[in-house]
């Protein structure tokens, strides 16, 4: 960290400063400049509190040099993170593209769909049983009556499956039913919730918050990671902007830049991130050549009855000649599908 | 709703979406336009799925008219609702004001800052006992310790106490302390949460999300009011946008602008809407300016010790001479402080 | 337009507002529902002044039904536009790599960059020789003698030629050497610019501002096609969003969008639209995937010694690297390049 | 300037990084610490640049100390500067409320409207003669026309008047007639104006970009200073934000932020920074709470005929009250209206 003393900052104030740093355990490096003093410090390698130094007289502003997140780094962890479900790897040279509706709404529903993207190529179901909707009036999911379905249409197409998870009480039922744990945008910084997930024997999908930034996305994993729980795969599905004529603005910078920045597997999910089932085919393809190692996409039968998000749902047919047209980006950037 | 169909729709689309619409239960009026049709749907009292509409062919885009929100709205409910809290009413003529530290860290701190707010003025104490933070690594508050300091310090002041609540599964414990059960800007989307306080017999202080719009407060209102408990404070805590010099965005305007649309109290909280103690002043007085109901503000004996948000934490005197500044003001509005 | 009358609108209000559409040339269909009547408006093909109707007494809302654009609108013009720059056509099959430098430096640099951008693919050279720069004290471009060695470069490489004007009575200048007139995001609302440009006999490349939305883009452009000069191509370079990392936030679906909602050529930037040079290849590809007609990429010698946006600026090899790998890319989504 | 190298930063690279900024004249304080290099740049007076450092191999970040304006900083002009138009100060004890229609429309218009905003103690009249507009099939103001009808105004009432200024070309002309000369929200990076406004003869009133932080918005005074011209008058007019219920989000804490950080007077445009007219009222009270110099407010006697922005703006009876709850707020915080 890079301590900025005031122009006006008295002697004493220095010496405070340098003192409390030292009594935190780091040393000190003093820059007496032409307009101002500054203090480097030698950390200890645990992060020290910003706003603590902040507020001490005399301190104009103190810059934090180091990201905040550790076991999520890829300075920590060199090697690419594989997550295995179900024998599917994650994060490999595959790219692997996890379909199904947004809801699970009946036994039929979900095989019909279940069969028709695996028939196209979807290796991961996906499918909500707890829905998260803006207003009290909406639909909320089957519950865990939807957990069933998932896990029998799981038996059907031997596809693992990849489900929502809402609140910390309710984590080890819907482990007992899924292959990989989604915490949902909304719930990016429930803190108890991602304690909770830490603990679980699952893959956890972890969604970006749609106003959250990179770093919070990495510090969000962090909590998880250090929980105990190492199988962390992020998914960029777009923040919110000014921008209307989408439902969010997809941040595809994101994907190469997590990749940088961390070990984790990067998922995207352009049905949420462009609200739009026009968009979905091309922003998929985008993601792809953008470096991703999977796509989340929603698939429905009849979107146009779907009792959620069917606004961006794509029919069987149309998820079909999307994974065609896929193949071949894939392998312009070196990766299967 | 309105449905706009497409320049190009056909004959057998139009009669499509207005059967469906009709089977729904709501009427049907027609306009034929040069360029296109648009249907007029004239409900039924219960809101439409949006977006099952749009999803239908030949439909361009179903725009909503009536407001999302029901029991929050004014229309609804037209006189004001004031929220008492252990006799102190929050939404009457008095700008109530809640100080204390962010966080509860012992019995020192939290006493000697309770009786310094209390002389200054304050009539509710603030303090968190279940701090979300954004590392893992950070201090996450004393929790049922830090509940039962917050109890002693209402014993030994007489103040009301407001902290917040940040899983479902700790309502209970939590209702069995405070008189006002806060639910954070992070948890504002967590409907787990929010229907676990909605079934509580205590007042909730709900704060806007960094990431929401109005209307979604107004819904995450909806959501505890919908499960029975109708004393709800709303509090504007500022949004995350572009600007970096301060912590976040307090959108002033908020203020009228949920009194107009909603009977609820207002409260803001200028410590977490800036970021920055110097601006705590003039922006509590812009809030009670603007037509606040009360304020939330940290104030700290020794903010450069705070075990966290120091850099916007009030020093007794400050939150004094604030309290003094603020009293014209509220008067200039025809409050009382 | 619809209009949406207040719950307690009088039967006077309503006959006002339906009386005043009518004088505007407009006719009428009244919708009246349980809650409220609804007043559609059938239009004669000029758009509505739609805060004229919202100021009357008694209404509520006022909803535009169609985009306010015209000229620019894929409705209006159903063909892809092919914008033909000294033989080179903008729009078609091929994807149009525009390169250079960010700043026109000197006669060497110039040279030396365009002889490398052409040997790697690019078919257009970009350089600036006025350069919008936020502070007062950064090198703001060499001026005239930047555009003279700009067309040296195109005289050398027969590479047509792509620069920035920044004021309107610079253009006659700027047109005497450019193939291409760039707007840039700062004053793609310099409507006075807009005008100018629009007079021109030059193609020009408008730039999205950093905070413009879709429909503002398009709307900027509609100002240039009014203006009689149909030549337009539209450029994603990223906006301003609550993220840090990035120096905007790169709009992917702004691309698909944009070809669907409009006929004129989309090309991206992705230099700008990630500041960091080591995103550049990957959003590339991404780009190309998504469907971009072209793309404006910068390239510098020596990036370090740049005058300006080194940080994003590619050396040459990694340029000719990025054009190999984006090669397939193209051609997986039926392009060439 | 701080320079944070890699950790994996080679000797060589370090050596390279502070031989270049020795040769920039600075000096350079090295601090070698467990994990990194640490290097403060001790500047000569000039501010480096960041990006050039950054491009240098081995380097991770380099941190601006320093702010980059000088001239528009509190630090170099510690006294607040008052602006003198026409014998009213502006920046001084009074906050000075300048009022009038968007736009110029015809001389009864203006007129009647200038009686009215004198009577009811504005001192300063608005009106637009030269108006930016988002479509081109908008009213684009009356030009040179309006501005004779201002100074007919003017001649009549006495009070001065501010208009804006959109193109440098058309600065003379609209320095003949106006007492302050505005640059909008959209033109705040339209340097070739900018420098144009710098060597005019009259005061500037600088509207914030609607995409502008406050930084830039301050760069952009320093543009004006350093061209000569000290008379500057800051004005926030809010800036876009996710939220879609109001127009703008009114940043009201730029107001202290401003005051702070700078010397200049602010001035806060509630009309613009709601977008409704029922939002004036409590947001004006805001501003001259939060420590405004002053306002900037749309009147208009029939808004629902005004050309433009009809729906922001309030009818003399209205502004009258406004005026009168604003003065007991004024005096609350030490001023006078």
């Amino acid at each position: 960290m890079i301590v900025v003393m005031k122009q006006d900052a008295t002697r004493a104030q220095i010496t405070n400063v340098t003192a409390r740093i030292e009594r935190l355990g780091c040393r000190v490096h003093l820059s007496e400049g032409e307009e101002r003093t500054i203090i480097g410090v030698i950390g200890n390698g645990r992060p020290l509190d910003r706003e603590q130094i902040e507020r001490m007289d005399g301190v104009e502003r103190a810059v934090p040099i180091l990201r905040p997140f550790k076991l999520a780094s890829r300075e920590f962890h060199p090697q690419d993170t594989v997550v295995m479900v179900n024998g599917v790897p994650i994060g490999g040279r595959q790219v692997v593209v996890m379909a199904g509706p947004c809801a699970v709404e009946s036994h039929d529903q979900l095989l019909e769909t279940a069969r028709a993207v695996k028939k196209a190529g979807a290796l991961v179901l996906r499918g909500g049983a707890f829905k998260p909707r803006t207003s009290p009036y909406s639909f909320q999911g089957l519950g865990e009556e939807g957990l069933r379905l998932l896990a029998k249409a799981r038996d059907e197409t031997g596809l693992p499956i990849v489900t929502e998870v809402m609140a910390p009480q309710a984590v080890p039922l819907v482990t007992t039913y899924a292959d990989i744990l989604q915490v949902g945008a909304r719930n990016m910084q429930n803190y108890v919730l991602l304690h909770a997930v830490g603990e679980a024997q699952r893959p956890v999908l972890l969604k970006r918050g749609m106003m959250s930034t990179i770093e919070e996305l990495l510090m969000a994993a962090e909590y998880i990671l250090s929980h105990g729980n190492d199988r962390v795969i992020l998914c960029e599905r777009g923040i919110r902007t000014f921008e209307t004529y989408t439902r969010n603005t997809l941040d595809i910078s994101a994907v190469p830049l997590l990749k940088q920045l961390s070990h984790l597997p990067v998922v995207v999910d352009p049905s949420h991130g462009t609200g739009k089932w026009e968009l979905v085919e091309p922003v998929s393809r985008a993601a792809v050549a953008a470096g991703a190692d999977g796509l989340l996409i929603e698939v429905h039968h009849r979107p146009e009855e779907a009792l959620s998000d069917g606004a961006q749902s794509l029919k069987p047919a149309r998820f079909a000649a999307l994974m065609q047209g896929l193949r071949p980006v894939a392998e312009a950037v070196g990766r299967t599908l």
